[in-house]
């Protein structure tokens, strides 16, 4: 089971950038917690991050044809993107979105989910622990348990 | 370390209630799945269910005195109920919010959550998973993993 | 065949309450007509008041598992439930939604019905008669007459 | 006791439009049932079909100096026209609008009437069963029963 | 100097229709005094009345080919039609819109005119006055007076 | 008969200010063809022009104490204004709105006359005109014609 | 005379729940002040508290029954209750509504106030003096002072 | 195969109404192109042009039991006819909306088209050619090409 | 303790304005029962009318200088003022807003109140008793009362 | 004559990309198409596709110096991006903008076309032919033919 | 070159009023600033300040007659009025408008800027500066550089 | 000090690119400007122009780790971009963004700034001095001037 991770755009900046919204981990460490757990799991894993939204259509576009699924943070394109979520729907793969704040409690144009509608479910608001719940998660739906 | 997990209205149909949306688990097959993943995790468990929103205040407020963390589906009372979310705000705990449908992909009443405010995070779309990863994330946020 | 009729919050004030808008008669005045008329029809018909919306979806729930339709009165609860909407579409019987006063000429926010969207059809304006119509109308439904 | 059951535009097509939505009895079969009813009842019932908002009004206008009461389906003219619905404020009839498809449960623009803002109650939601309704409560209105 | 006057739909049932809102004069004393006025002013003047939005707009194409202005009431068609607007918009004559009442001081969806947009000016809340006085505006405009 | 004309912002600048908007005429050529008028009619008339919303409320209150009926241009305030339709609606006068340019045809934000739901009628778009049928209109109005 | 205070969901957390917005005073020690005052200005005051919109309904409808007057606090239930309106509607008690803080100076979805179109009047943002002196003012109406 | 055209109000006005949108050409050479390359296409075309809703419904209830597709320019209609895309809906042939101006780029009540949700396909702001272009896009999908 | 009653503009025709809705006392009337209430609190008042928004500016910033706190009715500026609410602020004084009628179930622009968002609290719907009780809520303030 | 043929974001999935929406044609034999027709109308065609929407800017850019017209599917760009629809009005090329679906028909968020606002027209739904139409339009537009 | 600059309301509290906001400097130092700027830059500045709306019409209007150019802060007047909008259009120079605080990252009621449509340009956000840099930008304009 | 301008979509076509609303200077001559001022001002600058969202946040985020502050033009990605904001607001540096036209005067769309939430300030309308005003604007600020 292959599963690509897709970081949206400014999550490159994490530990750095407004630590009191997004936490103090960098994304090295975040990656590195996705990259254990995927150990753990017995899957496989691949790991993204841009901030042109082009190069994440193309990164799931690619995971289209390569994946098993996808775990996206789609950042600031989350709430706008037409084409973000067009590409998720173009690929016939199952996608878990992810926050790592909690956007439902943010500003207001912050709580509607364009790319959202293009994707099984969504964890948001437990910093690192969003990608990796969303990676059980991910895990647990292809092998056909959680329903 | 105790949690208290609490559905809203109409949970109690699960597995007959539009199973294409909520799926084919009833509530017992949910609750079990949750009573032996808090084995699994060592902690301590107490399951609520009631379709009135002040009996879901009563929970809510009875959690704040006797437990660790709240993970709540306030079902239909999800995208209205102010005094749901003061209850959350009242008590000191950490709450996660689930949902078994993915409610940014369905009709755009759904799509507000006014609990949501009130809550550390939120997990939607996963079926009875929403309600594990809930539970694993909000004992990793207690133990200070996470973050 | 069994019928449930469920009349919402403030119902119990009937014959009392804003007479201009809801009429005269009292809800013991409207049951009797309404009992009648289920004698008339050879039809078996069960009444509910209550002012809880908990309640009320637990009426509907044992009107799932009991009776053949049901006839409803959300009353205030009409323009902003999504619990009570979710009880409807979560049995599986057929629903009349019915309104003392027309709705759609009154206030702004009571010309939308939430409920509504769960229920084979609507009847407002026409005082008691707005239930005896719809008694006719669902028994009609069930008889498979009508279309 | 004269009423006038006035047809908006493209119930001429009852049967073959949409049937999925609005039935498969023809126009003919529908206006069959109501003169059935009329002559159970005992009253006299004309009945006029158009597709043109003048003709509508027009006939509204004739119905005021010749008839008792006004069941309406205004079809697609329900929800914007004006006109329609000052004709019926301008007459001094009760009138009763009735829709073949629970309008509340459709696209949101078919959820608000502009002419039931000019009636005493709407019917909507129970195919040709709301035309036959529809009568039976407003002969009820006329004699002064229902209240 | 030839005006055309067209009166829009429930106009003819003036003096009957709701007359607190609407004035007790008939259309015909209305249009008497409109003829008496023009015979003081010295210009021929035309008088129309249809329900059909339509036949409104060919009696406005008329007036564009055989008249030098429009004084016109577009009644429940104010509000909401773009064709009327592109009627009087096509024709190149100067047009004053009147009401009997003053919209601005009504309903919600009676406070935007459509169809003044493409007219020279407005008067509303003057009675039968308000089409004597745009008949005199008019007047003044074509002679280049007024400015 | 006594009437008061009011003037409110920027009317001073009248004949500099956008003159393809609001004419060429001076406010001094616009009094005095209201003067010639009001003698023509055998009324008296008082004009007075104010930039301050304070100011042009006190001279509502006033002309409430001495005159019969007001004409009243509110600017820019007609907009917005709740203060200035309070004194209208405080003092017990018909008043006449008008403005120069046809405001329903203009930016959005003009479309809107908040004074206007407090006057009698209003009339819009005829240019200096606009005053001179208010004063026919208001001096109609009080001598019981109109209507 | 007497007076039912009413007060709504999660107020039994007072003292407790976000002491910066609704004070540090225990319910207890609210309901103290308004037994004191009640006492000093000679009436009986029975309070009520309960989470359940049904039971606030029941408690106005009791108290339309047996006292003068209501004091009620809505709490989360003021922004959007429809039934909790038509229940102080329905009875034919003056009510005035409270609330510990300012809601005109808070969330957005705060500051509408449903159940305030049903009262006499609003009493704000002064913790519990709100209460105390909303008290005041129910019985200056009922004593027939105040206007 | 056969095509019926139609036009909607003020479409007669061609080539005199506002040239700088809608362009020079009459109607009458408008439609002479449309014949000329139906002759080219080897089809039958018949042309309608009305300004009454009412006779656009009829015109399209026609086609829609004597032709294979319909190419109409519902003018003015287009914004908020509820019943003209009724109709279209109601027959079952296939049909193209064409504008000559770009609806899109004009007024914001131009952008929104009622109608083209009953439609196949929308041609706008290309003049006479948005006709032609919709004849030959018709013709393409009724002899199943194009997809 | 020095407190300034603050009167906006209309409130010097109190008594004869609207009096179904603002009551029949006059503001002297009102005045003298809010001196007479400072005699028995021990506290001075001044008392202020003004018509004009830069005026109350003036008024609250010379408060701001020389009183403890402000008892404040913007009558009409209530609902759109910024510059009123920023003067409000940007003295160091509470402030309570009163309203003589319960603006909350009134028209809906009077629903909103900007100025509140800068006050203490929020009494309306007590006619003149709305001002005695602000008095008495802002003297227990000051004093450190009430919470 | 060259026309530049812009496909935007996901366009390259054509054929495999929900089909039942955009049809099973895939971009080369999409293109293929265009070719074809290019060569039988006897002008140059260059294609280009890209997900990125400064990559789209780029290439309008371009084709404002080397090309007279462009036909683009700015795909989900369209209903959002200022800065596609900037760089179309800032070259001076005619430009047409296709649609393989019928947008007008589909998700309220696709209804509303930012970049047609800077094109001369709009072809929506007719897949392929969509293209294919617009080359058409755009040849007919250039040589001067079509109005 | 003379030019006007023009403080709006609440502005002479600079320096006490919210000075985490506003700042700490004083208006007189503000003032100065802009003075000393002026010599530098050999241009007369004459400096008005006004909590009155009225005033400031009256400022801008002599102005229009004595001066080059306008720099104004229009306080909590910016976002409503119209009037001050009307008349910077009625005379005829240049003016910018500046803002202390970044009014775009405020409030949401703070983001529009009815006034700003009347102005050449505008800046925000720079505290005391943001006047020195109009002076700058204006002095600039009208010597015919910067563009 | 070192300061980096960012020039967005579209600029690079300065000067031909609707020179009415964006001014003739091309964006060599704007640079060149630039750079004279940075040499007068004693400061290092650096420019950058793309047309790509995904470079401009990668543009962001290397002078938050290069430069001491950020003069920004968005171009059109200024209106909906949440990504360039969060990138704006994740480095430490102050911004100031900047727009040739004055975007509160243009249309809707371009009236709301998402970045300038995360700026400084904003400086809109003056051509090629915006940027050098807010050139000045940022030195003044990081030495501490200004306030």
């Amino acid at each position: 089971m292959r599963i690509v991770v897709i970081h949206g755009p400014n999550l490159n900046l994490l530990g750095v950038r407004e630590p009191d919204i997004y936490g103090k981990l960098t994304l090295e460490e975040v990656n590195q917690r996705i990259l254990d757990l995927a150990q753990e799991l017995g899957i496989e894993v691949e790991i993204v991050q841009d901030n042109s939204e082009g190069a994440l259509i193309d990164a799931i576009q690619r995971a289209g044809a390569e994946a098993d699924g996808i775990v996206i943070n789609p950042g600031g394109y989350t709430h706008t993107s037409v084409a973000l979520a067009d590409a998720l729907k173009g690929v016939s793969l199952p996608a878990i979105e992810v926050h790592l704040s909690n956007i439902q409690a943010r500003e207001q144009w912050r709580q509607k989910s364009m790319t959202a509608t293009a994707c099984l479910g969504v964890i948001s608001g437990l910093g690192a622990d969003s990608y990796l719940l969303a990676l059980r998660g991910l895990v647990s739906h292809l092998e056909g348990r959680g329903t």
